[in-house]
């Protein structure tokens, strides 16, 4: 199938070259001339701008969109709304927030008759060899015509791919995988983090956690990448700062969980443990220490100078 | 090897019954006179008491424990010390609390010079076919004397198993384990209660366990037993209650991340809600629900009769 692929980085990279592998026609963009070369000397159709793409595209043209999400994905959007035209289809790959999936598919077959489809992708950097995991939203007819391609970027054929419902579903189930991702991600990291510090029986975390993916209940990949880290980096990960970055996914999960007057207490606690991990001020925690000083008497550690030095007792 | 099994329930059975399967010859004991004609049909030798089942071994004998933690562990071990010599060798694969190991592995060897092994295991009812995860704790000659043991009950030879480190060790790992375990699936079911609660994309739960499998960063063996479940008690799990019980190892994490002053807030919350999903009494939710009708005049649910029964703004 011919498909324009509009974003070349590691994800849209690996999909331009997983769909060229298997007989696909897709034709990269990225701003980044870099990536465009880097994609071209595998073999793979590139255009060196919108215009470009678009002259390679056969007409009702496709687009997939593999940028990062807010309004960049307007703007390309924006850009792509001239050339789209009936029966047209434009997949938002990225980490769209569902509404807005909805919001933009509403639009654009409004506008321009064209559909939008929403493409939750999972599988990282290890999706072009292994195969993407792919959670779909749309309409029945462009979700079909694009079976081809859904095919090929999956595991297999018929696995690791679906269509999940209309407009904003595919992003949704997308958004709760990277919910529930960051729930598995902070269990594992709890319990790496008890059995480093109980030094009394000087445990091999790598070696526990290359057994327990061999017959044990929690066996899983995260914990295959979790003996790759401390395989490359040591067990200490002493030269790995503590600041964990998200994406925004997590974020809308608990917001999805209020909304919905559902509880989801792991996946809450696990975003905000990310974001204490980045608190440089801990301002609560002086608060705390200010306040046992003042009912109790506690004795008070004294920050020398800048946010998070500490001399000891004060 | 000739061993004793103490305990033939699912797990002591399928231990049995997979050592039996590879060559060598353990002898079966339960007080259940129905699990030891269950092992006998298969073919795996049993004793009808203690002392024919120490007549039945070898010296210096070996007993492997499958009984429940706690006073049941030290009142088999009572009964077996006049069995046991120097170079006896008993093994406790349930669920032991690491202190009362080490305790017991402490008093083996000054009061009879035998050997104790904590041998955490996992796998649950699924190791017979596919094998156990072992976490072995104790003296390197003993654990080096039960090696054939290991490599039979483990997925592979050198797969699956391994020897932690001294007394204690291996429970403490499997201790940790569990604890994960409880995390890895509170995120899971949160993530699938809130998929389930998002009735306008009527979501094939189903399907979406499933394809998760392949490809997706959260693919694991949890989640395909969440797919397991959902096929077989339908995706509303509609005639399942929502109590759920734990066993101990979460609790005994939660406290040892005390111990060790490292916050383990994801793994404790999971513990926390398995013990809210029994709390019929819901006090703290009627205290609250008072305080705001004290302060506010906000309405209140009135119990009609017993603990759990509500019927409307009251």
């Amino acid at each position: 199938m011919n498909l324009g692929i509009i974003g070349l980085g590691k994800m849209g990279g690996g999909i331009a070259r997983r769909l060229h592998r298997d007989g696909h026609t897709p034709i990269g963009f990225d701003l980044d001339p870099e990536e465009r070369t880097q994609l071209a000397s595998d073999g793979v159709g590139t255009a060196a701008s919108l215009d470009e793409l678009v002259d390679k595209l056969e007409s009702p043209r496709i687009f997939w969109l593999m940028v990062p999400a807010g309004h960049i994905v307007d703007k390309v959007l924006a850009d792509l709304k001239p050339h789209l035209s009936e029966n047209s289809i434009v997949v938002d790959g990225g980490n769209s927030y569902y509404q807005d999936s909805m919001r933009r598919a509403k639009e654009l077959q409004e506008n321009v008759g064209a559909h939008y489809i929403d493409c939750g992708v999972s599988g990282g950097v290890w999706g072009l060899e292994g195969g993407y995991c792919l959670m779909v939203g749309g309409a029945d007819a462009p979700v079909e015509h694009l079976r081809p391609v859904f095919e090929t970027l999956a595991p297999a054929k018929n696995k690791g791919w679906g269509h999940m419902g209309p407009s904003g579903s595919g992003h949704f189930v997308k958004m709760i995988h990277n919910g529930i991702e960051y729930g598995l991600m902070q269990a594992y990291a709890e319990g790496f983090a008890l059995m480093t510090a109980k030094e009394e029986f000087d445990l091999d975390t790598v070696q526990i956690s290359n057994i327990w993916q061999h017959g044990s209940v929690i066996r899983s990949w995260l914990l295959e990448l979790v003996e790759n880290a401390l395989r490359e980096d040591g067990p200490g990960l002493n030269d790995i700062a503590p600041y964990v970055a998200d994406s925004g996914m997590g974020r809308w999960t608990v917001q999805e969980a209020m909304d919905l007057n559902i509880p989801a207490p792991v996946l809450t606690h696990s975003l905000i443990e990310r974001i204490q991990s980045r608190d440089d001020r801990a301002f609560y925690n002086r608060l705390l220490a200010a306040l046992r000083n003042q009912f109790g008497g506690h004795a008070l550690k004294t920050a020398v100078s800048g946010a998070n030095s500490e001399t000891g007792e004060g």
